[in-house]
């Protein structure tokens, strides 16, 4: 039998279809798209959960006229699949024309470029209103997970969302999960209205004042068809409960939900990884270990997420064993921030590990919150750096964002025990918040001068030389090394090599110190160049005779680039840097 | 008849009183505080209504044992006055002992230095979480107005809040106003509950699980001792709602309250300023002529606060003939920006104001849902600069803080004539988001050379001269025009004096013609260093014989200092660059 898929190529032929070829294209999707993230890899459970949903609203309502956004869009595969870009779902040769997230730049069905979580209602009722002032008829329609209403700008859009009088369907696609499992008052309501088929009285969206309708199984096409054939000719905003399975349809992601959000290539028999990937060496495991030994010792440490407990290498189990000390706040960063700020106040202490890219959520709170009230608490960051990942999770900006704000340590170990160490004195410190760069994925070591006291600023001399300074933040003390080896060999310049431990402060007498026998100070730092540490130092030096010279990022949103085509680009290869520098001296 | 207030030295002292003589008390606070913001100014309308909580609360509760936090605290006087402050309260020449807000470091019973909204209920989390995990036994009480509660902080704490099997009592004082009316989805609840006296099913507190009172008359000092009684011996989270006056007791601040939200030392008999000031020549009000007529013309314009509605001028009756073009959203930073990245991706032209301080809020969509996405908004930078009030509503880093955020256009202009260039310009452009930072509150003009498009970037050469450059940004125009008359008058020096007009890029001809017949380039900015405007010019000539010398705001939180004395500490007085320019000379 031929396959209903392979006559459909976009959304409009949808309308051709009978309900019966539906369900049919829905299996089929389904098929396509476990092979599709077996092979690529991407977001397994939220992609295989929404295809019925996605089908019904490609059937009944007209993208692009209407407007469909996809918060965080980890659900979008089967939009893009049925807006002109089947084939990169279908062929293995055009997989990488896609990403895994809506972008204007690929469709005019995509709204935005959308990654992080809680934004899709706010943007939706920034579309409503402009709709409504220019008197256009159509429909804007959101999606939003059930683990993304625990973010604050999810809760600002939903309480203005509700003030419209006119059309905005606001889909919530409850599959009771976040990545890991859901955290706060608020699920114990969708519980609630799951158990009682959206019937309770207390009703969270209710008492907002939206319509609110449920649907029991969102998994299935007739009923989905039912409820979104009413509510389409609401005009007010409109609240549909749909709950799915994550990784419908796919027995091992249904079962292991928190595993299967996102996996790498995969193969479907089995579910084991194309891969194997060596986890005992990362400093996410490394962390845990960490955290395991200590919690146990001290009851006070409290070990903070915002959704993402992996991120501390912490599975379920070790969540359940820990079970007061380790707190999942669901997505909510800001929050996250404040109650750290809270536990170490009152003589807790708190850590909290989250990416680069979520940090940015949290200005005003590491600001306010928490540095204003010299709260001792331990932040570590991951994933920063360059990165071959989404222009929505990009890690470069964490230094920029945070080098304003008074009274924050900012600490960038280069390796194991260095990272080790600090983190053991952040946490015994009770001066104020310290910032901890976790120096990437895989564990390296090296002979390295630790320090007692990190409130006392003091660069290390890993090596001294004369003429050229290369002062290396963080992980790249290894580009910097293979820079120093590269002039020693092939120029006879032996470069005073400079690891300065402290983002945020200078070390004086040791920027001072260099004046005497250096011309050039080069800066590599591994994020972004403007607001970064590189200005930093060549601030220090810019009524001195020393050349300075930065190298980091671009200030530039970045999509799925190799960390090659990145380094190139940014000027950040051995040869590249050695080149510049010869041009100066 | 001698004052009960005289008798009373800190909150313990309250246990001796009978409750008639609490209620006296009270009576005795109400004018004491009267005389004292007529006097001082301070926010009036949230301080009067909340005596008769804050007296409740400290003779049943024992502070700082329990711990009370209160939300953005802009009603805390009488908490002030009651804890080992009265002084600062009844004797003039100790008011400026004290500052409007709670601080750690005036007495043991502020738990939190605290200026920003919205943050209360995520920092109580913090505190009981460490009380429990220390198996310590007291009360926290997070004390939060209604217009705080559409602030997306407030909710992720509510939402983690509800989740805690311990004490912790929120107490929701509800006075159905923000600064300005509410505006959301929310508030129709607090009015159903209102108007139920607390008994509608359809609730939201407990829609997130809270055990719920209502406290119809939040100004009736036993209404309060039967409710916080009833809930002091609860183990889990409470909401207490109760239900004040904004201005209680003060009929002009009872009738008029947003305008007396916050309010200037006044005549407490006809409630006129004692200092009038001429507002006619605010940027405020400029803004406002501006906006009411092209409103008038162009439909697609939409004015957009959080909140904050006076800071475009807009009264209630402007607010009411612009009820379409004209939103607030509530205290709700993050959506403003989102929302107006929807509005402009939609083909309307979205202008949002706020201040810088509150600007920090909002990073991430600033990056995520706007930059990104190249929604052509406008955003009006208020309140920025160096300034004498809390060290919670500093505006110095509004420019470290956007200037990593790539495909943002950030503008400083100098004077009437250039911002209102710029503004139009901004509005009409369709290419990308686009910053303006008001050049300060009173209007300044001068004969500026415009540009026609600001996606070009080119300085604006004030004066061309030799040896010094000095580049100031906005509002540091004046400072530079000082400096440069000075040099010229004592040293026979004729700088060049720049205005950049863009935070953000390089004019890079310009600044390269700077070095054929220059030594030093100076830049000043009304902001912090620490990643600000100059360290990017001190990057631009860091590989050159340049020299830089940057002068701004020390990276440190400054709490109500004179603005003369932190120029003085900042060196930032004609003088004293005068001085550091000729030391490197």
């Amino acid at each position: 039998m031929n396959r209903i898929l392979d006559t459909i190529n976009s959304s409009k032929d949808l309308k051709n279809l009978s309900k019966n070829e539906l369900t049919r294209l829905c299996k089929e999707i389904r098929e396509q798209l476990l092979i599709y993230l077996s092979q690529t890899g991407g977001h397994v459970g939220s992609n295989l959960a929404m295809i019925e949903t996605t089908v019904a609203l490609h059937y009944l309502y007209d993208s692009p006229i209407d407007k469909i956004i996809f918060d965080v869009s980890h659900q979008c595969y089967t939009h893009k699949l049925l807006t002109d870009r089947k084939k990169a779902y279908i062929d293995p040769n055009q997989y990488t024309s896609v990403t895994g997230f809506t972008n204007p730049k690929e469709s005019e069905h995509d709204i935005f470029a959308i990654g992080h979580t809680s934004t899709a209602i706010s943007l939706a009722c920034g579309l409503a209103k402009a709709r409504d002032i220019k008197k256009e008829k159509y429909n804007i329609i959101a999606i939003v997970g059930d683990g993304a209403l625990s973010g604050g700008e999810a809760f600002e859009g939903l309480n203005n969302a509700a003030t419209f009088n006119s059309q905005m369907l606001i889909i919530i696609n409850d599959n009771d999960m976040s990545i890991a499992e859901n955290h706060g008052g608020l699920y114990q309501n969708l519980k609630l209205l799951r158990k009682t088929e959206g019937k309770a009285e207390c009703n969270f969206f209710k008492s907002l004042g939206f319509d609110y309708y449920f649907v029991k199984n969102g998994n299935q096409l007739y009923d989905l068809f039912d409820t979104f054939s009413i509510v389409k000719n609401i005009k007010k905003p409109v609240i549909v409960h749909i709950c799915t399975k994550k990784g419908k349809g796919y027995e091992l992601a249904e079962k292991y939900q928190e595993d299967w959000h996102y996996m790498n290539p995969f193969h479907i028999n089995t579910g084991t990884l194309i891969q194997q990937s060596n986890d005992n060496e990362t400093y996410e495991n490394l962390t845990r270990d960490f955290l395991v030994e200590e919690m146990r010792k001290d009851s006070s440490i409290i070990a903070v997420t915002a959704g993402t407990p992996k991120i501390f290498g912490f599975n379920k189990q070790l969540r359940e064993e820990f079970s007061k000390q380790f707190v999942d706040v669901g997505i909510a960063e800001e929050h996250a921030i404040a109650f750290i700020s809270g536990i170490a106040k009152n003589g807790g202490k708190p850590i909290f590990g989250v990416s680069s890219s979520f940090l940015q959520r949290t200005y005003d709170q590491l600001s306010q919150d928490l540095a204003l009230n010299h709260s001792p608490a331990v932040i570590l960051i991951y994933f920063s750096g360059i990165s071959q990942g989404s222009q929505t999770h990009m890690g470069i900006f964490d230094i920029a964002l945070t080098r304003s704000i008074p009274e924050l340590s900012y600490l960038a170990p280069t390796c194991q025990e260095e990272y080790l160490q600090m983190l053991k004195w952040g946490l015994e410190q009770t001066i104020g918040p310290v910032i901890i760069r976790v120096p990437g994925i895989y564990i390296t070591n090296r002979d390295v001068q630790l320090l007692p006291d990190y409130h006392y600023v003091q660069y290390e001399i890993v090596n001294q030389g004369s003429q050229i300074a290369i002062i290396t933040l963080g992980n790249f003390l290894e580009l910097g090394m293979k820079i120093k080896e590269e002039l020693e060999k092939t120029k006879n310049i032996i470069p005073t090599l400079i690891n300065p431990r402290f983002v945020n402060d200078y070390d004086e007498k040791t920027l001072n110190h260099l004046k005497s026998n250096h011309q050039l100070v080069i800066t590599l730092e591994d994020g972004v160049i403007d607001g970064g540490f590189g200005e930093k130092i060549t601030r220090f030096y810019s009524d001195s005779d020393m050349k300075v010279l930065c190298f980091g990022a671009k200030k530039e949103f970045v999509d799925h680039k190799t960390i090659e085509e990145q380094y190139q680009r940014n000027h950040l290869t051995d040869q590249q840097i050695i080149l510049d520098i010869l041009s100066i001296l």
